[in-house]
């Protein structure tokens, strides 16, 4: 099986709508469509053809770089409708080709990055003031039901035949990948006999049973069908209040990658291939500047880093263990942070920002390597909003210095705008069930040296100059020599303390119960139901019930 | 790899202290100790040996008869303390030769019993009015830990060398796999880096640190041991309000199996190895007895069916689909219900049951088994505690008869006492987020049928007499034919609608990464660290983070 990005080089996350190639995207006032063109004949890998409006993680990018550029630079949007080009299939899910021809950790990944798009659609609706209409005329299957899930109303046509399905379980041994199981019962609140019926029921179900059994929201005549769409995206728009804007273009990051090192304005990704570490530094701002404009640090900065992460998941994926250290000015993040949470209020750019930042530390966290913050010079930078990084870090190493010029500082970002999936701020999960703690970091108004970190529960550990560098030195290299896999499920535990959400459900529960049924016999196996899958033989399955 | 089932025959769990082989359990007024001396020479299969109080399997079924029996034949007992025989060695954990002779199946299983019987000391201290106390005298490592996480409080001596710690990650490549994680940060509210440090340092963490960080509640010199773990355990005591009893012996329950039938007084299991389905069926009472005793149904059916459940899952691991059937008087389960959630009111043992037939309820949701209940003669009775059962399963199958016989009848059994994991109702989940579907159940006085019970959202599928046999025998046989591991993850996700608690957590979300990660090269595999332990090799990771 093919790693993907070590056969075919760095993944490439930016594009445009001028050069998509799987969507059409058209804005018509209000009213925003994206209609699913698939090409069968571009998959991201060679390999398989993107038959049916089946899609891959070429696909995928298309319609995370679409949200993002309707959040921003089409704030009059406030409705945005899934559609399809073709005529009986709306879409037709995941590739299974293509998932039969990737690794395990592609595939784990790709789901990850999916399941992340779909929440940004739900984020989009509940905070940024445009709502999703799926317009299903046709099959919907696997996750093109998914997708239809994620959105906050559901249309079928009813024309005997199109049917909503998850045929994943009976065709081809695994979950649907992309939330839909917990959605079904969670979000649409199908009862759960009905669901069970529904998931090992290959065909789908469709028509009037449909709705009646909340899987869908309309089933409309094909005669009835345009009219009805387009009421039901004007009734959403309708109902939005948030108001978004003024509009900017998002500029390209233009990243320079050479030999191991990552770049771009803000943030650095250099690693070691031979240690299978990383250096990840994230920069502050370089000035206060005056202006909310499309390159202002807090939204550049934050793009950057997403792009790097997801580039550190498809690209590097023997980089288990990252370092996280900052440069800059505390003063002025803490400037930046406050000035964009104020602007907020009556802006709706300075508020899309700060939600884009929410998503990226959200993206941080959801991320399986190990993190290790480090503060070990006077430019060190862990204020604010770069002080999240610290906090969503597994260890925070501080260096204790003898000027005290190293430390952390809060600001307005600390206070709890920035949840995690679980709903918590980073504070809070740090001192689960013990409000005292947070209200004092949060009472520190000052500049706050590494000892007095430590004391305050913020640093893991901070030392002096005659422990810390072999100190933190053994402890990265001790980490990097740990089950890459056991690692993951034991921070996947550890990092999302408290309560639980749709979110945390599909990261923490769906997706372990994936994980575990991708890697088992029955699904991709020699016998197996996703490899046998489109081939005359039947998957042979090992019985025992775990 | 051996699978225990086949290879040993059926798997006894019933014993009798009297015939404890690694407990000794001594009653002195108020203080129950159990204390561990795992017996090596007797492991639950030959091929290693217990050294060291590690346990398996056999150690673990005798802990849990030691928890029960306390319940119902000790009320007076108010403080249970852990203790063990070894001066320098608490417990180490779950024996690793064991695992590493596992099939992937029992190691599941296992885990799973081990973390009910777990949390049934937490549900005993929360409910049953007796505290736990772990008196940790030495090396308190893996399942050793996590027995004492489970307890209420935790003592540890301090000799300078006696630490807690979790090395499954570092030295096994696994997780700590009875609950340790998420009792680390969710119930004793660790701080993450913390935990991240404690789970990665083989040796642990002792003294004054374990008490700094909450590992443990109290480190204690060996000069003073005695004193201060009698004292904590007479001060836990003190602290309990809830009163137990009057005392009652639970008598054998005498299971008979022939050939494929697995049968009880009340309870039935039988098996068609060949199609790989089982038939359950649990009988009503058979006269409204008037005495609350050993043998009364509500107790005995119930323990009859925690055993049958517990055989399915060790010793039946390919039965993948199992009907429930029940048989019996509506009228005497609702009189037995109703009776004894009054007698609870202000009797112990009338309380105790209830909690009993709780916890069977919940190890029957998480069963990793198709369940479909099946109401196909007038002589069915899913009534009350009974329709639970129905309400628990995947699907429920209703013949409409033409004389409306068939149908079933809520008490106050169905009312909200017999929560999941979840902490809902089977009917809050079933009907989740509408509390008026709810309502509408409940509200019914009288005997509901087939048709009706369908239309309240009873039923899955109600089918009359031309189709039902029909319906009902394709749906067993195409439920048998998918994937079991597929099958396992769907009903992990649908089954547990709704709120997340430390027991969903620990059975949905860690257990599924477990899973996982047993399944994965790394820990298992020919170079795996697990396969390897206690060998000069070291182990061989293959580095792609998933």
């Amino acid at each position: 099986m093919a790693d993907h990005a070590v056969a075919s080089g760095p993944t490439k996350f930016e594009t445009h709508p001028s050069r998509y190639k799987h969507w059409a995207l058209n804005v018509d006032g209000e009213i925003a469509t994206l209609k699913m063109q698939v090409d069968s004949d571009h998959p991201h890998k060679p390999g398989y053809e993107l038959k049916l409006n089946s899609y891959d993680l070429s696909v995928d990018i298309e319609l995370a770089d679409a949200i993002q550029r309707l959040r921003f630079e089409h704030p009059q949007v406030k409705c945005l409708v899934f559609a399809a080009d073709l005529d009986r299939v709306f879409c037709s899910g995941a590739n299974i080709y293509m998932l039969g021809l990737s690794t395990h950790s592609f595939k784990v990944n790709f789901c990850k990055f999916t399941n992340e798009t779909r929440i940004y659609l739900e984020d989009a609706s509940a905070n940024s003031g445009f709502a999703t209409l799926a317009a299903c005329k046709g099959t919907t299957a696997g996750g093109g039901y998914e997708l239809a899930l994620a959105c906050d109303e559901i249309a079928l046509v009813d024309d005997g035949n199109s049917a909503v399905s998850f045929p994943e379980t009976p065709l081809l041994a695994v979950l649907p990948g992309t939330g839909g199981l917990t959605r079904l019962v969670d979000k649409r609140r199908v009862r759960r006999d009905r669901a069970d019926v529904f998931c090992t029921t290959a065909e789908g179900i469709k028509g009037k049973r449909a709705k009646d059994w909340g899987l869908v929201d309309h089933v409309v005549a094909r005669s009835a069908w345009d009219k009805t769409v387009g009421d039901r995206a004007k009734a959403l728009a309708a109902k939005q209040t948030i108001v978004r804007g003024p509009a900017i273009e998002l500029p390209p990051l233009n990243a320079k990658l050479e030999s191991d090192t990552l770049s771009y304005k803000f943030v650095t990704l250099k690693i070691d291939r031979a240690a299978r570490t990383g250096e990840l530094t994230i920069r502050g701002p370089e000035a206060s500047d005056t202006e909310l404009d499309a390159n202002t640090w807090s939204l550049r900065a934050f793009r950057e880093l997403d792009e790097a992460l997801l580039r550190l998941r498809f690209d590097m994926s023997e980089i288990g263990m990252v370092t996280v250290r900052t440069v800059g000015d505390h003063k002025l993040v803490q400037q930046h942070d406050e000035r964009l949470a104020k602007a907020a209020e009556s802006n709706g750019f300075a508020r899309e920002i700060r939600l884009l930042q929410r998503r990226v530390l959200k993206r941080y966290d959801n991320t399986a390597r190990s993190f290790y913050a480090v503060a070990d010079t006077p430019s060190s930078c862990f204020a604010g909003s770069l002080l999240e990084l610290a906090l969503g870090a597994d260890r925070f190493y501080m260096l204790i210095d003898g000027d005290e010029k190293i430390g952390v500082s809060v600001s307005v970002a600390n206070t709890g705008f920035f949840t995690m999936s679980s709903g918590l701020s980073r504070l809070d999960a740090r001192f689960y069930g013990d409000p005292e703690r947070v209200r004092a970091v949060l009472g520190q108004d000052a500049f706050v040296p590494s000892e007095q970190a430590e004391k305050l529960g913020i640093a893991t550990i901070a030392a002096d100059d005659i422990d810390f560098a072999d100190e933190l030195r053994i402890a990265v290299e001790e980490r990097a020599s740990l089950s890459p896999d056991a690692l993951t499920g034991m921070e996947q535990s550890l990092r999302f303390v408290g309560p639980e959400t749709l979110e945390t459900k599909i990261f923490g529960r769906l997706s372990a119960w994936q994980n575990w049924i991708f890697t088992r016999a029955n699904s991709t196996g020699e016998h197996g139901a996703l490899t046998l899958y489109g081939q005359p033989t039947r998957p042979q399955f090992q019985w025992s019930r775990t």
